[in-house]
């Protein structure tokens, strides 16, 4: 285990953290107001384009991209530098085209794509000219369990046709959200884990219905394109739209698994250590029945467990990480899980302390911090919930003893 | 402790169970229909209207009010219908004129009020006709410490002159909430608890401005006429506004915390069971590798846990409220204390524990439980957040021990 | 649900609260010595027996046994006083002979004794001339599932023949348990709860060895007759030993349970207050770091939550016991469960945070905390595991909801 | 950070674990035997003798001291050799020399000790030839806080003499723990950190009463040398005795407490770990209720939760170790606070569960769970409970955001 960072990560900490002082965090107030004053635009305030332009000039963009399209940077230099964008979690990730579903789906276009699937969907992807949606879950069915997916994706002459019903299609609801990946069975009798493939769907295809933006806790998160639940009837696509092969989908979902829990979990720990800084802010502050609550004896509990909580859980990450790195997706499956697991309770906790030291306005929009626990609420699902991850982990641990013997 | 139903209670807990199940849970779909379409419109769906005239005509109106004005009911016979209404937040107490924070108010002008302001205020607001307001909380102050108050009610001749800036003043965005009690300080010297003082003070008093609605994670609450922040410079009110005499204003809050809390804690018991016939519900449907959920020994747990939880937290609830009756405020203080404490964070579990049955839906507008997290949440702070009244009752047992001796 | 303490249940809260405070604590450090001085005792030191013949003339004897043979309490008569009893665990249920494990035995002989059988054990028991013991837990099965029991009675002419192994066989280490009830399998192949049989077995019954005292955490509970690993070797006792039939065993066991965990319930509670007791008595002593504990905040919260917890888990007991008295056990059923579940949990809380109050000494024989803990961890085990037990209260919230459809 | 295990490390890893399998685990159960056979002495069972002997001829020997009278470990190299040891936590310290308190009191001779001291105590003490203890803690004060501390030294001539009570002095029951270090104050009117000082004193110097063993929960600790009660009356010992010099006391006892934490927080991991496959192999063995309990929900979900937990204590705990070795004491003091704070209850929660797992036996002397369980509660206490450390860190967190401001 060797987490140290080294001179890349270093120095790219210390660019991205200038970036973020001199821009980021200046930017945010804006980014709210033009956030409030435009009620119906599901897409960016415009203040973020101009984020874009300054950190692709300063090479602070694609850091995600382990290879040559982007940084090249590995799992363990990226970490770091996620959770530093965790810290301002609508302005950063997007300004320097880092944002979720995007870097897993340039991931898997650059590892599966053809060379015209790239040309026409990756490029402009890593140029940050169009965004992208990767559907996946569906409403009637646990879509933890991927065999469960219900769309279908038939082959008919040179097209595919898809039907279907998806949900929570992240980043859909945005007209800019030029392309999705489609998740659907394209032969449900192949074995368990061949029935599934992914597929290239333009946005404007005939057929698809976005129908309505998901909330999540009231939120509508139209800045990041919202949550669409998005019907597919009779779409049709040419055959070269598939990504990799029938039977592939299951394979590709991992591959882009792995990296993107870490970059989930780092940029929580983003919204830990901001938390924790309006926490302690805050009861430097704030005085009732005659002391500040700095002095106060629970709160001071809580910024002590926070503190505990988030060194903990950053180092398990940053294992995961590194063991990424080192030994692959599969040497890596235990921490993996692990940080699915312990990141996402572990910072709500945190999350929910801040908002009770402010009071009211801790769930209010004039914090950030309500919004944070929507979005670290809602990880305890994504891609599964705990209690699948923690039934895999302890099947793991159950198995391993038996061959131990 | 004789927490039996009486004769009275029974037959109201039949009439208001019949009434939920032939109009308040039917309407619930209408409602949300209706609030979905009418997106700036801060106060209930017009579905409302005809509840209310078919509550009173079945004589479920004002059931919260224990004098001859209302239904005349203890707090142990209010207690069970109150968690019945509960179960159907947005629609129940507002149909029986049971909601608050009018509730509290129509207590204060009926304990306190000269027959000139229960002729202006408190019939119009009995009979459900105007809804009402009251202004305590205060961005700049703990105001769960009352003697942090800052907004300035000063006399000038036969007028009040009131100065300050409010928040969460929840109902006042409702155009029809036509009057608000203001609490301030008359006397900034005067002893701790007699500074302060209430006023009531019309909506459309000039001075006052409506400056926006509060959210609470991303929610407005428009039906319940949300929760404002409004600030109030050189508004003037007739002296005659004054409830009771200056310096009363902490008494009169004392008055309506007790009732008020009890109400908040069955309503969130009823809650709480509807959370777990949802839990049940999904638990029994829904399938997840190869089995349902109800088979899967974690969520058996919660349900479980559910169920052991809420019988306490009700018991203990029934309990706080027959002591309210029988020996009063003060006999019942460590009880009144320790719902506040226990009620809000274990119903929260049992939201929290639905929701995760729920998977993302759980957390869209698509089933109410998202929204019940975020009203239970809130009312860890209500009144003063938890740690206060956790303080306060240690206090009280810290002395019991010394003079035990 | 009516809780009230009537007349007689007020003057036996009284008149046993005279006593504690009159002879069972002056007495507790007696006992302490005593024990201290006599390691290899296996039976209450001499200080015992004058608290037995002061209770029995003061009328405070038997007081658990519902019937004509001893007090007539209902359940929730008693419940109350064996709160108090459970404050000195160790002297006042012996005293009063109201100890486990004579009192479901006392309970069992009076339901399903033949008169024989209760001339020769029940009234020496009444009397508090012998103990006895239950002998159910095996080491080699699941207990809480009775089904899994092995030992076998097997009817050979006018004996039963008893070949088997049980461990944690309350009190059999004291020579005096004269008498054993013993759980054991008459009919294998009879349906699931017919298999089961209890007999009378004389603890000197050739082919029995009292092989060795269980430890738990490290007490012996000699004081008690231990916790004995119990051979059974061919062991001959006449048929008449049988108690109610061949196939009653199951039945005959779940009549003692309900009973059972209410009194082990209530002792919790009578722990926890003691508890709470020391707690606050030590940290308004005790200083450290400037300050007084009972000014820390932290310790203010577990104060707080302390009483929050006891009134909770009581109302919750109490309520068990009254359902028990009105409509039975198996009305009862949820209740019985509930308690089962919370009330080990919350009172190991609460002792946990007694210990840490008192630093090193709170692990140590100079207070009786750690022992409680000892006592209150075992009962998350006792009558089967906690999670049996949710198991099945889970079942009957899914049933229940089944059939409301 | 750099965690990875040397060469240095590994090597001692598999020599470490191939004496573990060959000799320790092998004699446990021969230890137990002749514990239980020897109820009265108080030091190791004759076992242990020829354990030292092989783990010397095997240079697994003194692997804690950093010097070179040790093995000259830094505290990331012995940190996973200490995991190790606390596999077996009666037997692998000792055989090795690496038990607590004489790797403190060792460290503490060959940083401070004078020659003469070295030659005297230290020696023996490295070949282990004789105990040692550390006299600190005192029953009337709250030892967290060094200041409180009331034992007197006081110089008369060329002797100091010594007045006080201690208890909970670890080993001190042995007569092999031919030496004390105590810690008393030499000058009640110095500043805060100068007032005392730490002396050897001889078990058997006139004036000591070793009064009696403190239990813990009901263990005595007995092959440890138990936890004793001391009366220091009128004590004398040459000046020569004195560690370093007067007013140092404090000093020395700060060196000793960074690796004595991670020592302690190493070997409950390894409690945890073996906790954990006690756990996973019962759940693998026993069935209840017609399957293993591994196919329980519940207890996978204990499974997953401990592996969870133990990978963020580990990385935790060998980020203290190495901090301690590269930026020393105080840089590491966020995180030396950090383990006390989390490791004891985190491990305390894996061996709850693995109790649990184990039914009544899990309590017993038939499995070493409920003792590990006594041993991890008291460090909950150990140097300072929790609450002090947490009071700590948070004051800590609270002023660098006052300075980064």
């Amino acid at each position: 285990m060797e987490f140290a960072y080294d001179a890349t990560t270093n120095d790219l900490i210390e660019r991205l953290t200038s970036f973020m002082d001199e821009f980021i965090y200046p930017a945010e107030a804006t980014f709210w107001e033009q956030l409030e004053a435009a009620p119906d635009v599901w897409s960016p305030p415009p203040v973020i384009e101009g984020l874009k332009v300054e950190a692709k000039k300063r090479g602070l963009w694609n850091l995600f991209h382990p290879g040559a399209e982007g940084a090249g940077l590995t799992n363990l230099q990226y970490a770091p530098l996620c959770e530093i964008m965790g810290r301002s979690l609508h302005l950063a990730p997007t300004a320097t085209n880092c944002a979720a579903p995007d870097t897993g789906n340039m991931e898997v276009l650059s590892m599966f794509g053809t060379d015209e699937q790239k040309k026409q969907w990756l490029e402009p992807l890593l140029e940050g000219e169009i965004r992208s949606a990767f559907a996946m879950t569906e409403p009637a069915v646990a879509s933890s369990d991927a065999t469960n997916i219900e769309t279908s994706i038939v082959r008919d002459g040179d097209e595919y046709v898809i039907n279907g019903r998806k949900w929570f299609i992240s980043g859909a609801m945005n007209p800019n959200a030029k392309i999705m990946i489609v998740m659907g069975k394209t032969d449900p009798n192949a074995s368990r884990h061949r029935q599934q493939s992914q597929i290239l769907v333009p946005r404007d295809t005939p057929g698809i219905e976005i129908k309505r933006g998901m909330r999540v806790f009231g939120y509508d998160d139209r800045d990041h394109g919202g949550h669409a639940e998005v019907i597919f009837t009779d779409v049709r696509v040419p055959v070269t739209n598939l990504i990799a092969g029938e039977g592939e989908g299951f394979a590709i979902a991992q591959a882009r698994l792995g990296p993107g829990r870490i970059h989930h979990c780092m940029r929580l720990i983003g919204i830990a250590e901001r938390s924790l800084e309006l926490m302690v802010a805050r009861a430097n502050d704030r005085v009732a029945f005659g002391k500040p609550l700095s002095e106060q004896g629970v709160v001071r509990d809580w910024i002590a467990e926070s503190r505990v909580k988030i060194e903990q859980i950053r180092l398990l990450t940053l294992k995961a990480a590194w063991l990424m790195d080192t030994v692959g997706n599969k040497g890596a499956h235990t921490e993996i899980q692990a940080i699915k697991i312990a990141a996402p309770r572990t910072v709500e906790w945190i999350v929910d302390k801040a908002i009770q030291v402010h009071g009211g306005g801790g769930l209010s929009q004039d914090f950030p911090i309500a919004e944070w626990f929507a979005q670290v609420r809602t990880l305890r699902f994504a891609d599964g919930p705990d209690e699948v991850h923690k039934n895999a982990l302890a099947r793991h641990e159950l198995r391993k003893a038996g061959t131990r013997d």
